[in-house]
């Protein structure tokens, strides 16, 4: 191992930029930053200008994060009204590379579509018994921490936060939404930690958020009771936050986890929950912070035996009703599918139920349910399905459209490995989650290209070409050779990697596929199910209701059918899961393929470990067809049609 | 809590010897115990007089353990030839009470079956961080250890030496057979720690094993090898062994889990295992130690995939190819079933495999799969079974006989807990082991009356009987709400509480039941299956072997049959399955019931603690109930023919 790899930011990748003369106009810490990436003497004649405009024209079209690109006269102009702007138009010169210093081009207008575009950490700060330092981290260790301490060295910090920003990323929150005693004292006596880590990614226009403990006045007050209507508690609150600004000045806000998992929160004290986010909001208005509050919140200790209780129903059945009485600034994050992170999911009804909210959708850019980093899973296809979808059918609003006041989070899947998230290839899910947040109309597939593009300067097109077929349909083919049509879970229990068909079967966590000798499936119908269905606007109420309507991929999650039902798609279920399930393996061992032809274009580092993971996807491919088809076969006595081997 | 509990020994025990005159004679460590155990001045008119005789005619028939006991002119005798003897004698007196002292007695002979009574404590010293201070363990943390370190006060482990020499233990094995690298160097520079310990256990007549690493020559001595064959390797252990029993000169020996589970062993050099054992066993001959090498060696990376293995024949397949090549003081320490210590296994055919070989068998106290000391679980019926069971058919010697010369081992049950066993009715298993390793063929449920008797002297009948009725069929009780016909397993993975069917049936562990839409089990028999039947003898080899002959309640475990199939009982295998888990987790309630009526008669804290470990048991055994009948219906089809509720 050679060092930390510099991810999609390599010296190769700013050639073009750094071959020329630059200019760049204005003051400020951002731009400072921006002055320091040139790294080269001001020019009096120079190739590329970036301007911070202090009272252009167009004040207010393009906002913070906003700038203009034009080229004219052998000149390519940045412009920007805030600084912010300055540095994502530099490195949208970046990205453009030799192509940015070529023909004219008129005036174009950059502007995220979303506002806020945010990475929360699962840092446990400490190492969890269970967990490790970072839950559901797939990358080593915590970039801030070490030993339960502030790293000595935050220089990768602010490394991270260069990363972040070259894709747009504007906002962190540091720690666990799971806060154990040790990280919620981050908000007070520990308070230094988080400005060290502020100071680092402020350069970049990042600002830090923190995710903190609903029961703190209690844990760190001292007081009786963390009750929202407590006057004593609120006032806590506000002092606390106070502080907290009086040390961070440009402080993003907190992050709340409550009523879930264990998790402390008002159900405790019989209030809703937009009075305990409205608690926190209030703290925060004064400073121009937010507080971003989970609506992660269902009954994980159901009993298997009750069929009347869905899990999926959970987060809307408990905010929907809630809806208008959450701040301004109080931004509901919702997962974007129902459950939790699955291959495939619907997207959430909540997001269409809340006209009156702020929300912000969840997505999870750490791979827990998709293959752990140790697969191939490219997941920036899926991510845009789920931002591109109409709650309300064509013409209707996209999800990113409804997200647009809150934004969009992404559980972040870096940690301090040396490629910075385990497996090489898995950079791309960040960096393409900070471009969708960008721009959430965006091709993922030219996100792709631009992130080979940019990792791999140097590559010849038979190695871009290579990572383009191994990455493009991936996380497809993860979906194939896992929990078929929807149905999800079906994962070892706790580690969630690795097939366990009924691991979660009889549990409590309400994750069910209902198999049984005559077919498989969750009947979330108005009709005979759960009524889930009901939870959906028009056209997707009666879409997803019917099983002649519903699309294949989420067949099994809306309706338990025979193993004989035939699909949209012409296929019996059962020779579904035996055709994906054989094909997904195939092609888990064509991605090895395709690396084996092309891994000795890139360092042995980079080789080694690509091989090493592709060897574990292969192996753990096959490991999942076997039982999958095993356990249907068993189940189903239905022979595969075209007689291939199940065990 | 009111501090430890004196398990059977309360002092109410002793009331018929306390309130009487004695006379002890003789000297030596033992016989002082012997002494202080009366704590009574030497009466001049004894009523009861306990001599060691220094050589008494019957000299080599009572041995170092024996005894006679008479009664007669209104004295009660106790004669023995080794101080051992006199110590169980006195506890015989004990155990009897005011029968010892009533009608004249012929002079009767009390000698044990077994000459070695152990129990194995698989204590990691330090904290395992997956299993905890005690593997396995389900009584709190160690006797011997507190963090990482001897504990200042071993009075307790004096306590617990006592109530062991109460019932007849003689030897302890202080730490696991997985030796971890902390634990491994208590053979060398922390040898004074097991000394300590040692002279706790002396005066009750308990020799102190030590579990070894077969590594140990390179993990502790920084040689190149463990090879049996390298002289400095061999040299090493003779060096270790001598200054070990310079420190500790009634050191008991070793006990070695070698090329298992991880465990270093002989295979790593292309020996066997008697040359490992035998390097063991030549460097503790002068010192007059044994090994005890453990017979637990298998495939536990096996691939669920690959039908022709079967972990079942491991332990055969290794060792009855050695019968003859081990040392007289290595002892082959055999788990009481092919398995591993499940509810219901046929007993291990290497027992009968080995006439040249000394055998130790080895039970489990600590309940890992019978309920874990949170169910009631009266283990002693099926050691009972186990002992009695003729391996070469009616006639042929006893299994008790098979391992007379090399012992009856158990994993040991006791922790730091207040009650010494976390459930208090689970001190009945260390009670009932120590009593069968000295009279195998005493009928277990008048060593249940016995227990019951000593621990609650002061009980009324209704209490005795309460418990008599609530623990004498409890095995069986157990047995029938967890996995059906001797299958076994169906537990969750790892922590091996509660059910999860299939949660080893795609696993490493060479654990399967193999249940389809159509039957359920293994096929085991020479003729279709893995021939592990044919490593009997006959007549079992043909027993088992047969649908038609093979007991019902090990069917499953030899035999794939179809859920249709009739019992020899009349029952179908499908309706069996519906009807034991309906009346075992019945009857789990009305342990409970039982419970209910008489815990008032006794203290508080022992009736807390039960209605806590009972409440737990009526749950646990109606969700085995509840899991294994859904499974089942859910594979078969087939309604219950009673029409009971089925999730």
């Amino acid at each position: 191992m050679t060092g930390v790899h510099p991810a999609w930011l390599p010296a190769e990748a700013f050639r073009a930029v750094n071959s020329r003369r630059v200019a760049v106009h204005g003051e400020g810490l951002l731009v400072d930053t921006v002055r320091a990436e040139v790294a080269a003497a001001e020019s009096s004649s120079p190739e590329l200008v970036l301007s911070l405009a202090a009272s252009p024209g167009s004040r207010g079209v393009l906002g913070d994060d906003g700038f203009t690109l034009e080229r004219a006269d052998g000149v390519t102009r940045i412009v920007a009204e805030a600084p912010a702007g300055l540095l994502y138009g530099f490195f949208h010169v970046v990205r453009l590379g030799e192509a940015a210093f070529g023909a004219d081009r008129p005036v174009e207008v950059h502007r995220p579509a979303l506002r806020r575009r945010m990475v929360d950490h699962w840092d446990n700060v400490d190492i969890h018994p269970i967990m490790g330092q970072v839950e559901r981290g797939y990358a080593g260790g915590s970039l801030f921490w070490e030993r339960g301490a502030l790293r000595a060295d935050l220089s990768r910090v602010r490394d991270y936060a260069r990363l972040l920003a070259s894709c747009g990323i504007n906002a962190v929150a540091i720690n666990n939404v799971n806060v154990h005693r040790t990280e919620a004292h981050l908000l007070t006596d520990r308070l230094g930690e988080v400005a060290a880590i502020a100071a680092h990614l402020r350069p970049y226009g990042i600002r830090t958020h923190l995710s903190v403990n609903f029961a703190s006045p209690i844990v760190l007050g001292g007081l009786a009771t963390a009750d929202p209507r407590d006057p004593a508690a609120r006032q806590w609150w506000e002092v606390t936050t106070r502080r907290v600004y009086e040390t961070i000045p440009d402080f993003g806000g907190y992050v709340v986890k409550a009523d879930s998992e264990g998790q402390s929160g008002p159900f405790a004290y019989g209030r809703s929950h937009a009075e305990g986010a409205n608690m926190l909001a209030d703290a925060l208005a004064p400073h121009g912070g937010v507080v971003h509050w989970r609506a992660f919140v269902y009954n994980h200790r159901q009993d298997w035996r009750d069929r009347s209780t869905d899990r999926a129903r959970a987060a809307y059945d408990h905010f929907a009703p809630l809806d208008g009485q959450f701040r301004d600034n109080a931004i509901l994050q919702v997962k974007h599918g129902p459950m939790d992170f699955q291959t495939r999911e619907p997207v959430s009804p909540v997001i269409a139920a809340m006209p009156g909210t702020r929300l912000a959708v969840e997505l999870q850019a750490t791979q827990e349910y998709t293959g752990q980093q140790r697969h191939v899973c490219y997941l920036a296809p899926m991510w845009s399905e789920v931002l591109r979808f109409q709650p309300h059918g064509d013409g209707g609003p996209a999800v990113a459209t409804l997200a647009g006041s809150g934004g969009l989070v992404a559980v972040s899947n870096a940690g301090d490995d040396p490629f910075w998230t385990g497996h090489p290839l898995a950079q791309a899910n960040l960096y393409a989650f900070g471009r969708l947040a960008w721009a959430p109309d965006a091709d993922p597939l030219t996100i792709l290209d631009e992130w080979i593009g940019l990792t791999f300067p140097d590559a010849t097109p038979q190695l871009r070409q290579a990572l383009h077929a191994m990455m493009d349909d991936s996380w497809r083919t993860y979906e194939r050779y896992t929990a078929p049509l929807g149905v999800g879970f079906m994962v070892r229990p706790g580690r969630h990697y690795g097939p366990d068909v009924d691991g979660y079967e009889y549990s409590p966590w309400g994750t069910y596929h209902f198999a049984d000798r005559d077919g498989v499936g969750v009947d979330r119908t108005r009709a005979t199910g759960t009524g889930y269905t009901g939870q959906y606007p028009q056209p997707w109420a009666d879409t997803y209701e019917s099983v002649d309507t519903c699309p294949d991929e989420l067949l099994l999650f809306f309706h338990h059918v025979p193993y004989g039902h035939v699909l949209r798609s012409g296929s019996t279920v059962i020779q579904h899961i035996y055709d994906t399930h054989f094909a997904g393996a195939d092609e888990a061992a064509q991605i090895r393929d395709a690396w084996s032809a092309v891994g000795h274009l890139v360092g042995s580092d980079v080789d080694d470990r690509m091989r090493e993971r592709l060897d574990e996807q292969v192996r753990s491919a096959a490991e999942w067809r076997d039982q999958i088809n095993t356990y249907f076969y068993r189940k189903s006595g239905v022979p595969d049609a075209k007689g291939r081997r199940i065990y």
